[in-house]
């Protein structure tokens, strides 16, 4: 359906209920389909935003019959679903189930997937609607793509959609990147390819721009005039677990900042769109993206570290060259801190400090905007001596919300002033469960609305800002250690105190 | 001691302590004086607040001794106090207790009491330092001032400080106020005139100062170009009660509106002053009531009322009619709106809503500060249907805190934005209990720091701004009758409709 061009952009709101279609899994064996997307899927059949005939095809290599799926499927939605388990949404669902056993370089196995799809539009009115999402290491994505291409899947008949899920890494740096997409875009267009950075799913992460553009009070003193500087964090208290085959030799800033963070960041910092749109709303982003200057010294303006053993939850946990799979000489990041400039009139000059690291004190992913002190303080000196610097607070996960800090006078007979917070819990607020991000993200793709997915461009962008810090680490050797269980390397802390600033104490 | 000129005033921290000190009260017998003035005064002696030798005095025509004055006292202590009963607190006080008994017209009276002031200056070396607070109807001003004049304790000896607490109502129009300054100015400097408006004690509203000047949050938003307008309301759910003999013929305008919403309205509309010292602050507050402009229609742009019976509590309750010692024609109102701009280039053009009444359906005082809608909202208009403005409300009394109201995005797969507020309550945030407003008023007469208390510029600026207000009233007749429980006159609501606005739901 064409968009009727003299329509005011938002006034189309899309129906958010998907119309019959296909969700075609690679790799359902996987944690994340196991703990995230079946149960998504069920939670939003439960939800009444999957059509009756909605079906799902699982392909992995595995010797199932489609109820052997329907059964994993099952243990998944029991153990992970968000939403109350409902015998009768459950039925629907489990009659749309479907199996496909096979490798991704087995011919014969994508010709069945075709055939299975061709039969299930049929007897269930899919109408040659599929999403392939791609819950696989990069590696197999040209062999998948491929088989996808060669078995005309990728291209339906007029009328129908075909699209294609991805999920980060988006290579691991920009030659990557464009090499990764030049497989996919030779076989789908950019506007079928769907690449999620699950940050965006989240409801916090999306009410950053509620808070900024549907308000009055924050958009004003969103800028250099009042705001000393932006903090965001993602720390993780859990070390590297399972995924010593991903993780060594990648790190924590191609890990969490070159996607979660740097996305958090254009959030923050963007222009207001003039619609959500995708278009709209990734323009503006990519200016951010495009407007990030990094330090002028990479040594003072970034931090690494590496976790060394320690105490965490009460237990003692071994350091990073301990764990197992990484060989006793990785110089691999698992802390990474950077100080980037958003260089455009309404940011220059302030510092967005970006930091993410494992094995730290707790678990947190929050975005703190400082403001600066008030200009001129007409109180007594002694009566605002402890009183620190404005900040609202975005709290991403857990315990989601936001805080303002700000000033108040202290019960008493004198004028002196003391920080406290103001609160806004999502969990008191609203009686909506909020859904799982990817819940969002899947819908999105089954509807067709990609605002929340990161175009092309914003990959590239963004591995434009990490690469040269990630070859200046390379030049640089080993990165510092830091205890399991701290806030992470004393250079990371000395980058903040260069500037007479602090990582906020979370 | 003498200011030095050089010294920056922000540096200088008066010593939050009383120094030496008789504090003599006329009218020990009334109301305030029980539930308020005795319970402070030993409030703050237990805070640690009051010097050694501080003493009470009190007259009034009770044939009492001084035992029997401090009986009165520690009763009233018992019941009201707010700090925890301490016997060795008690003993310090009442040992600092004194009776002179007598009638204001007396001079006997007042000689005895002369005479008793300097024996206690001689006994507990009070140095010749007297605060007289006049807690007695205005009609008793002159005679009281005259005698403190006659016998000379008006003024002390050089190096010693005598003062006059007065409490409102500073007369019923700009004329009476300005002769019963007259009366007062004869005897006492300006500087030495403490006129109290108990409203200026509360935490809550010296609150004001220190959100919209210690912070930098909320100062940039704080002018016409952010703000749609501002509700003041103090609503009382009592009526009358035995006042009637006072209230009649004054009305709530002249009760509440000339007072306490005006200074409100001041501190919530001036500019930032460059210190807090009396001078600096109440220049400020005078500079927005000297601005302030009546509404172009009286009709339109006032509304009064008059309580009719109704429930209130689950109980019946008679209409202002039928209270006791209440004329069954009196005209006065029990509740008055006005709509108020402040003519400068901060406010010019937005309303000042202010409203006050009795038998409303709570009691509640709060300033609301209402700001525009967001210029642009990117949502779909069904997204923001619900989307109200975004407020900043502080919370006089009761439930003392500050509110702000903000749209935040509705957990789920749309983009839905609805009201949520966040909060900040005194009561959560601090171990420090809030001292009485009075307690706080009481210590600055005793220490000498007037910020806090309204210069006779404003008092008289006030009355100019009611008295056209209430000359057309009187012209008008009788006021509208509202139910009680209710929120006041149809009127009042008509007024804000005419302009597409309305009442807050309190």
């Amino acid at each position: 359906m064409a968009a009727n061009p003299l329509r005011d952009p938002r006034d189309r709101r899309l129906p958010r209920v998907a119309g019959p279609c296909v969700l075609v899994l690679f790799g359902v064996t996987g944690d994340l389909a196991k703990r995230k997307l079946l149960p998504a899927i069920y939670d939003l059949g439960n939800r009444g935003l999957l059509p009756p005939g909605f079906s799902l095809v699982g392909f992995a290599r595995r010797d199932w019959a489609h109820e052997d799926f329907a059964q994993v499927t099952y243990e998944a939605v029991k153990e992970h679903a968000r939403t109350p388990f409902r015998d009768e949404v459950w039925k629907q669902l489990s009659e749309g189930i479907h199996f496909c056993p096979g490798e991704f370089g087995d011919d014969g196995a994508f010709d069945v997937l075709a055939m299975m799809l061709k039969e299930i539009d049929e007897t269930r009115g899919t109408g040659g609607n599929y999403a392939f999402y791609l819950s696989v290491p990069p590696k197999f994505f040209p062999l998948v793509i491929e088989q996808l291409k060669r078995t005309n899947l990728a291209k339906g008949p007029e009328g129908s959609w075909r699209r294609v899920v991805i999920e980060k890494p988006f290579g691991h740096d920009l030659k990557s990147a464009q090499e990764l997409n030049a497989i996919t875009s030779a076989v789908f267009p950019e506007s079928s390819v769907f690449r999620i950075d699950h940050y965006l799913g989240k409801e916090t992460v999306q009410n950053i721009l509620a808070l900024r553009f549907a308000n009055t009070l924050y958009e004003p003193i969103w800028n250099r005039g009042y705001v000393d500087h932006v903090q965001i964090t993602m720390a993780e208290d859990i070390g590297i677990g399972g995924r010593a085959g991903y993780y060594d030799g990648i790190g924590a800033a191609r890990d969490v900042i070159q996607n979660h963070l740097l996305q958090l960041l254009a959030l923050v910092a963007m222009e207001d769109p003039t619609s959500f749109d995708a278009d709209a709303l990734r323009r503006e982003k990519e200016k951010v993206l495009r407007a990030v200057k990094l330090p002028a010294d990479l040594a003072t303006g970034t931090a690494r570290g590496q976790y060394t053993r320690g105490w965490q939850g009460g237990e003692p946990v071994v350091g990073y060259l301990e764990e197992q799979g990484i060989s006793s000489d990785s110089a691999t990041e698992t802390y990474a801190a950077v100080k980037l400039e958003v260089a455009n009139r309404r940011w220059a000059g302030v510092p967005f400090y970006l930091r993410t690291g494992k094995r730290l004190s707790r678990r947190m992913t929050e975005v703190a905007v400082v403001f600066q002190r008030a200009p001129h303080l007409p109180f007594s000196k002694d009566d605002t001596e402890i009183l620190g610097h404005n900040a609202l607070v975005i709290r991403v996960q857990p315990d989601e919300g936001i805080t303002v800090r700000f000033g108040s006078k202290v019960p008493g007979t004198a004028m002196e002033v003391r920080d406290v917070n103001m609160d806004f819990a999502y969990g008191e607020s609203f009686m909506e469960s909020s859904p799982e991000a990817y819940e969002r993200l899947l819908l999105d793709v089954l509807i067709g609305d990609p605002p929340l997915f990161p175009h092309q461009r914003e990959v590239e962008l963004s591995w434009q800002i990490l690469d040269p810090i990630e070859e200046f680490w390379a030049s640089e050797g080993k990165p510092e250690g830091y205890e399991s269980g701290s806030w992470g390397p004393a250079s990371a802390d000395a980058m903040l105190a260069r500037d007479g600033r602090a990582w906020r104490r979370l």
